[in-house]
């Protein structure tokens, strides 16, 4: 398993807009192959900061499945607007989990 | 919920010294107030990065009563010499989650 870890700035006052168009952005990953969950979270030290984390079977599931597809098209459609500039994206791998197996 | 991001560089060649200190560290947490869980990351892209992951009820029980704390100390002592730099520490506050209440 593997999480997506993307760092995302918006640009300043547009922050119910990006919230309310990634609300709809994330019912698009539903579908694509080895998707299994997505958080999007709100910096409390940095105005404008979001992280978006997604899990993911692979690394290839987010970048070919995924960021190869129509959807993802219509993804990027939907949110480009509010970035202030291109989000930033590690893939990170599970190492300890606590409570073990959560 | 709050998350608490903690993104921590350690030195060279220590991998497994520090995830078998994590691993023993993250244990420390069980008992403190507020703590939910907690998980740790290797970074696939930046050699020698972690990111951990740690679920709070609120920043105080992350900033106040766990970092105040004796088992903190002992958090320390164990994971110290592995870090090449101060940790970068966040809070996030959840926008969004899919599926939704997970």
């Amino acid at each position: 398993m593997i999480l997506e870890v993307a760092e995302i700035d918006i640009h300043a006052g547009k922050a119910s807009g990006f919230e309310e168009a990634m609300g709809q952005a994330l019912t698009l990953l539903n579908s694509s192959k080895g998707f299994h969950g997505a958080k999007l979270f709100r910096s409390h030290e940095v105005n404008d900061r979001y992280r978006l984390l997604v899990t993911w079977d692979s690394i290839e599931n987010h970048m070919v499945d995924w960021q190869k597809s129509d959807a993802f098209k219509t993804w990027r459609g939907l949110l480009q607007s509010y970035f202030a500039g291109t989000p930033s994206v590690e893939h990170m791998v599970l190492v300890h989990s606590l409570p073990e197996g959560e």
